[in-house]
């Protein structure tokens, strides 16, 4: 039986993260209350726990981070139709409004009202249970793992920025940056068909993981520039959030090539206006995604990506600040997950 | 040194084929000579044979039969600059006009004065050399098999057809008909990112081949209808050419799917008018394909898709007959080759 | 000040409707309450009149009919913040569940939850107040009139149907059919840049009407076959329903371009399939619209499209029976309007 | 019957244009001789008088400058079969190499190898006569003048940009800059369907012009920040050249919109990222066009756009240097042309 109180690990201020007792949240109409089995830690965790805001949007009362996850149905509220206890699930973090122009157009990602777990004043899923409405609770198969349930989170970035590259089979990509995001966007570009994909950073070991898990070729930017390696891609994810990398790979992109933007680094980028006007490129930007779990189900459960292999290091709820930390500190770190129920 | 005269394999009339010595073509302005090593057969060269023509391409005159090519560069006519000879290729074989709106607009495919191989009254590849545009010689790495570098060509016409049809990351597929089109096509959805494919026959071997390289599930239609499957797919690509199983496969197609037509049989299909309007279903018809080389060439040389399992048959020059009938009366058949240099 | 009870146009059976005294509907959260002034008379409001069904969908207990709908705001419910009693407004009539699959990825119109307004069991608009959900009821300017207000809902299947069937500027259209949604789709092509919209019929003063509004050519059917005229269109609307006549019409539709079957008409199309495949023409069918309201009064504000000029006939609240019927029997009728305060 | 030597207007260095007596050009295979009636100046024919040259395009040997051209077709070359002397005819001034992939994508004007008038080396059309690929020597109607057919260059940068930033009925566009190419783009966007097209510049003349032909708003940028004036436009064309002007136009720029940055000045813009990534604005610049004149003739013969009015001078073949100089020093000026036979 579900209890009433659980387990949270609540920011309440810059470095200051305690565990809480905290009501479970009872499921409204149409919404499931998951009992969450795992949840990743992403950057902008560590970013509201190091600085306490991102951009706009500012802790101002206490928090509960975390939005990567994945759990099990544990109790339905009314009008749901599509789950039944004990079903396992992944959890898509953000819902939005659902009827104004932006969601009605399919753009849901874009809505001005959404409600995104861990983004303030919504609490996210660093605690045991979370309500969430049932079409953004996705069954997913025996065949992904609980963390892995989790990272179709970070999964669906790397889809949505293929689909906004339109990625596709022989496509030629370069990948900017090998941490979580670049490392799942290598994969999901191969998945998506890429039949070349280069991958640079700083830092061996993650690029050494790139050509373990998608890459066909890397870069160690400190030591080779890329205009000097002579690639041009069709496509460019950006994944490092450095100005001047970004600006350095645009350059290289070939005629009517596709520049993505994910990475997220100050807010001023030098563009260079002549390649793009001439090689007539197209630059865009992603803000999370939409309509992205089905097929980050499906890539996952068919062995096409693979998340569980990007998991460094696990920690429980009281651990969560450890969980933020390691992965600034430690160099071998790629992905930390929290195990609530640990 | 290549030599003045060749053997060709040459259609007269229905059921009339002989080896005749032909001059070799010499190489005009921005054209290679190729020396042939491998032609597939394809049913429409076999319906040439069988009947003389296909609507309204008839054949008047002696044709050489054979459009699924490659092999070597042997010499390079004046303006070449992308090869030298030595190179192994793989042959485009329609050469549009390049100029008119349909080619200005890369739908070179559908230029009215496309020259194509093996259409009257235009030779194709059943010989020991041939000319071509040297930009429709596609270098072929050598991972690439000589058949492979010919079959690269119904690869193309796969290719296409995902194209027609957007078959993307997780997309469900079906596909009727486990013909060489139908195994090439569903290998290229899955290269595509397709995470189900459908494949329906009445061939149990085709349908075991079919599972063995791509597809997730196979019917065979003789014992189950595809009705009552309950496959409810976003996309079919139709390569059986039986319009009866077109239409019963095309009420299966899921809100918003794509319908792509590639297989000929008959001039009418009762379309099923209710089911495409209130499903809002897309369908179309594929005409050979265009700009697919480099992506076939890279599928294949990744090892996305197996040319090479299809090939069942090997004939010499002068067998071009029984490579032509092999495929209709040989349950065993999937595709015969020609080699001209054997 | 609302009454509490309202006069409403009732479909009891076929050929049977009676004016009865209905309770006016409370307007649930998020929802306005309309006092409606003009409803459209539709093809499918005299089909459930003279049929009793249209396909899958009966009439099992008492309806009411009419969907093309303009009011004003009286009320507001719980949450409604972007109206204002004595706000004009045009009735989007179908709203859908939001949160499916097909609802999520902007494809609303076919949410298989849809409620649309006079389509079993849901009620229409010929009675004096609806409740609406607030974005569906959308602010229109002055310059459209009441009428035009309710016809936006046709112009809206036209601005569907130029989306589906890419029509742009300089586009060459064929447009079959013009009864009212022929009359609105030359219309709206035109307002999309084309700049050839050829109109068939064979009633003589629609086709002048056709010709006065929007069409650059119309052919009388009766007298000159398609084929002969020799128009070669980007693009056809199919808006007769008459299958003999989409099959003609398809035939002529040039390379690459695309067929909308907008009518309806039996359940079988005798697709060509060799021209479709050799042309490579894209077909698909429109079932009702998404998203089309901000274009459409867009257009009708600027007046790029003329929805007063096809009203020919008014009736009142009790003389929807002749409304529905007037179409059918009187051929200088084009659109006729129930206005439910007269 | 055809001289054969013409007078040339050619730019030796500069500041330094002198008439000279050239040999009239002998049209090539599938070519026709142009007497050219009409040729509009471009900001880019004074940059290269001005500066010698327009980034690595360096005039090394002397130069007809001049690509906006019309005229009358007086002698064909072999092959030509869509011409007969005395056809008028608008100029598409750059041929490509037909055959490389971005020719074959239907990209041709990304083609490396593109051959363009007033381009260094190859010379333009401020001569009596040019000779042109019979492909890229367009017929037009009579209702278009002898100057508007040399506009349809112009017009088909507007139509380009057009379609890269996806204008359509009901669009909200933002033009900045009301020079020669900004009022195209105006017209151009209200023929694409736009119904909210705003105008920026500093001169109040251009911006009444702007008012005249297509903008429904205008801003005069020295008196009101575009910022204050409040609008959110779906598509930004950015016309001005100016770098800050084009950074404060983004900023402006609703969720999913298109930014077409088709002025160029300097080498880099510096892009506000958190807005474009946020957003999801997609953003990318035009080179010249592909496959534009059939629309742009169609928009002109149907009188959507006005290419006349934008003339505010003529001048003979011996003025061209007046001719550049009008623009940059006389406020009153739009577009001048310069008329060869006078």
């Amino acid at each position: 039986m579900t209890p009433t109180t659980m387990r949270a690990s609540v920011l309440r201020g810059i470095h200051d993260i305690v565990l809480e007792e905290r009501p479970v949240p009872a499921p409204g109409p149409r919404e499931v209350l998951v009992q969450v089995t795992s949840v990743g830690t992403c950057g902008s965790d560590a970013h509201y726990y190091e600085e306490g805001r991102i951009g706009s949007f500012v802790v101002q009362q206490p928090l509960i981070l975390g939005h990567e996850a994945g759990g099990v149905v544990v109790a339905c509220g009314s009008g749901v139709s599509r789950h039944t206890p004990g079903q396992r699930v992944a959890i898509e973090p953000g819902v939005p409004c659902f009827v104004c122009p932006q969601c009605r157009s399919g753009r849901y990602n874009l809505c001005p009202d959404m409600r995104f777990f861990a983004t303030p004043p919504i609490d996210g899923a660093f605690c045991e249970y979370v309500a969430v409405h049932e079409e953004f609770a996705y069954p997913v198969p025996d065949t992904i793992s609980e963390d892995a349930a989790g990272l179709l989170e970070p999964l669906s970035v790397g889809v949505w920025a293929c689909r906004k590259g339109r990625v596709g089979p022989g496509s030629r990509v370069l990948i900017t940056g090998a941490g979580p995001i670049g490392l799942v966007a290598a994969q999901t570009a191969r998945a998506f068909g890429a039949t070349e994909v280069v991958v640079t950073d700083v830092n061996a070991r993650r690029l050494s993981l790139a050509a373990e898990l998608a890459a066909t070729s890397t870069i160690d930017v400190r030591g080779t520039s890329l205009t000097e390696f002579g690639y041009e891609p069709d496509v460019l994810l950006e994944c490092s959030g450095v100005p001047s990398a970004a600006v350095e790979a645009i350059r290289t992109v070939t005629r009517a090539g596709r520049v993505v933007l994910i990475g997220m680094g100050g807010d001023e980028l030098a563009l260079p206006l002549s390649h793009v006007q001439n090689f007539e490129i197209e630059l865009t930007g992603t803000f999370r995604y939409a309509n992205t779990w089905p097929a980050a189900i499906a890539l996952a459960a068919a062995g096409s990506v693979d998340l569980d292999r990007l998991v460094t290091h696990r920690f429980g709820l009281a651990e969560v600040e450890q969980a933020l930390t390691v992965s600034a500190r430690d160099e071998t770190a790629v992905k930390a997950v929290v195990r609530p129920q640990e």
